[in-house]
């Protein structure tokens, strides 16, 4: 059966998908809370009931100290490549519930929209990627490439079990490509493709100075202040020009290239849209750069939380014995983890004053990821796309982290393609979470063509 | 009756006063709690029980919105000197009461010391100056100088309604001197006499970026965080040498002669005592100066409480919309609380970046005070001692403020003489408070000899 065939078929079971798509909506699969446990289960059995019943194979629920990922493949494409295509079916907690307009496990259908938790992160995007397959094994009893699926269920709690069981399924999960379906485009008609993401290191710092709590007009002046000092280390961080100062920091930092910097201004990304998106009176970054460079192909640095002192209504005369933060750095290739935290190691050393204490701890640790826009799954993602929304997508770099694109790096040695289509503004890990019908539509219809071209 | 004579019937008296002293002890005036005010009427009438059966005239309890003052006098020693007498019969409270070894308000004689909540802040320090009154009065029907009270019963809330009552009672209030009894000694050796007091300014800040939390990933690297700005304006309002970067900010500090470093170096105030007292594990100030210089004789700016951002356990990538700090600034003569103000509003206006708002209130403004060491009460109170302890005190400026020594300099255009018999380690404010029997009993006949060098 010809591709343009399946398409229409798959036009005409839209009001089908609705219903289906509702049914894995409804079921409330928040990893964070112990006692929706069996909700987890529940989840997990719809999706294998539906990749048996499509044809998948090998499909079952492989357990984990936490949920149970749920695997599946189908192998009958020799010589053709074989993706892995990554999901999670576990959800954000859903409070506060008083701010959702509809029950946020009550799908309900308003204008172009599904509101309910997952309906973009991201049960709509496995959803999607499923239905293609399962249009393309149902109609034609094949498909042109092979498939392997992981679908992990605490990808919201941090995937804990995630790295050693790849680690622990490497052959299983062996692959050319993986398809990482955790991912949005820009616009409803602005088609994008996210070709790298920034890792993550994040760190507390406390500072101790008194042994306990003092009087600020008794010692103020003339001890240090763990909350002046706190301060003075975390400004340093930073120069004038937006630019981090940690020692060694930038040199390994890979230098966008003329062709790229040329590709990233496709992007419809004015100060104005960051702006907006923000609600920051104005932005700031390192001098020299773009924000959308400074947000994918930069590193930066921010303070995430501080403590320290009297944070009550009034005032009081107080120094603190101790103070705090969170920081992290996002981080880009080619920097290394573990240079970095020695970087910061050695900032430290240099810029607390010996007249306090401090202690710095790692709370993690995640390495970004860059692929090559002229990879074949790349290619063929950017192909589909065009062809279903009718103009090119553009290439973006992500400011934000994924780490299990990391991991596949280094425990599989496969780059991913992020794919998604969702948008921005649905609200994910909020309330009136939505997904956007029309786009997910078209996203089966870009999976079909996806896989055509790439197993072509 | 010589003074002589009076000493020895005081030191005959010394039971008999701490079976008084512990009635005082034993009444909560915790002014904190509204449901203690009834202790508060009860403290307020013992003192004036005290005062009239000793001969002082005129007592009274004078009504405030807060707790009532207690005042009396004595004005019988015509062409002689008139001296306030400044004190506060309220506490501060007691918890956390399990710290305590033996219950705050059932005083407790250990050793040299007496244990009970406001036992050296300040019952004992008002009482031992009563004593001294009562001993003369009733030993020799007459006093050497003329004598009111002003002891109120809101010091350890602010003082709400001082400034007022001293205001609209400036002819009953009026004197040549006050004596201010809520001061301590450096040790039990080692008299000291405290000349000049710091003023406080106490502001908030807050500095908002984001309409919203943020997520780090999407706008690290393009927003201002208002964590990190945060810490960069604060951090700014000191230089690398411990200076305080305000525009203007020094113009106006009364610098130190040559003669008064030097009375301050005789002071026992070694490097050693300054980390031990506050388990710094260093010392650090405005460079040029000594530690005492810096605490008493320089201006100093310092973080009270920082917020902002993530404070749970774990990790959040998040840029927060809004982040916060209370800071204040120890001031010293000549600085104007208004000039200070607007060198603050200058230096924000030039320090904080466009890409933020922020907003500054003031919490508390209160000028510090400096006083003659040549005045005749004081070098009264330098003799007294030298008489009392077999030493001359030495003179110290203190790093806190007392508001009401500003006050009082302000409404009845006076100065105080601070002086009182407890000790830096007392406890005050703190569990198992205590104040030392034999200081309390010098402090009798320092009073005496006092009173009596003043008035010849």
């Amino acid at each position: 059966m010809e591709l343009a065939e399946i398409i229409l078929y798959t036009q005409k079971q839209r009001d089908n998908y609705v219903k289906r798509f509702e049914e894995a909506l409804a079921i409330p699969s928040i990893s964070t809370f112990p006692e929706n446990r069996q909700y987890m289960l529940r989840m997990a059995e719809w999706l294998t009931a539906q990749m048996t019943a499509m044809g998948l194979e090998n499909v079952s629920l492989m357990p984990t100290p936490n949920n149970p990922i749920v695997y599946g493949d189908w192998m009958h494409a020799p010589g053709k490549p074989t993706v892995l295509v990554y999901g999670h079916y576990d959800v954000q907690p859903a409070d506060p519930l008083e701010e959702w307009d509809s029950p946020p496990f009550s799908p309900s259908v308003r204008g172009d929209y599904i509101y309910a938790r997952g309906a973009s992160d991201m049960k709509g995007q496995i959803f999607a990627q499923l239905m293609a397959v399962e249009a393309l094994l149902g109609q034609s009893g094949q498909l042109p490439i092979n498939v392997k699926y992981l679908i992990e269920g605490d990808e919201e709690v941090g995937s804990p079990p995630l790295e050693n069981f790849i680690r622990t399924n490497k052959e299983l999960l062996s692959c050319d490509a993986v398809l990482n379906c955790d991912s949005m485009i820009h616009g409803a008609d602005a088609p994008s493709i996210v070709y790298a993401l920034r890792g993550l290191a994040y760190f507390e710092l406390t500072v101790s100075g008194p042994a306990k709590d003092v009087h600020s007009g008794m010692f103020g002046g003339i001890i240090r202040n763990p909350l002046n000092v706190l301060c003075e280390v975390l400004a340093g961080m930073h120069d004038a020009e937006g630019r981090i100062t940690l020692p060694g920091f930038y040199d390994t930092v890979r230098l966008l290239s003329e062709d790229e910097r040329e590709v990233l201004r496709q992007g419809p990304y004015s100060e104005r849209y960051f702006m907006d998106l923000s609600g920051s009176p104005g932005l700031f970054g390192e001098s020299g750069y773009s924000s959308m460079e400074r947000l994918g192909a930069r590193p930066a640095l921010d303070i995430n939380g501080i403590w320290g002192g009297f944070q009550g209504e009034g005032a009081k005369t107080v120094l603190p014995a101790r103070a705090g933060a969170k920081f992290s750095m996002r981080l880009v290739a080619d920097q290394q983890l573990d240079e970095v935290v020695k970087q910061l190691e050695a900032y430290l050393e240099t810029a607390m004053p010996k007249e306090c204490r401090y202690a710095l701890s790692v709370h993690s640790l995640g390495p970004g990821a860059i692929m090559d826009r002229k990879a074949a799954p790349i290619q063929a993602a950017a192909k589909a796309m065009k062809l279903v929304f009718g103009k090119e997508p553009f290439f973006r770099r992500e400011g934000a982290s994924v780490p299990v694109v990391g991991m596949m790096q280094q425990q599989l040695g496969v780059d991913s393609l992020m794919l998604g289509f969702g948008l921005p503004d649905d609200g994910i890990h909020g309330p009136n979470e939505r997904q956007s019908l029309p786009l997910l539509f078209k996203g089966i219809e870009t999976y079909l063509h996806f896989m055509n071209i790439l197993g072509s």
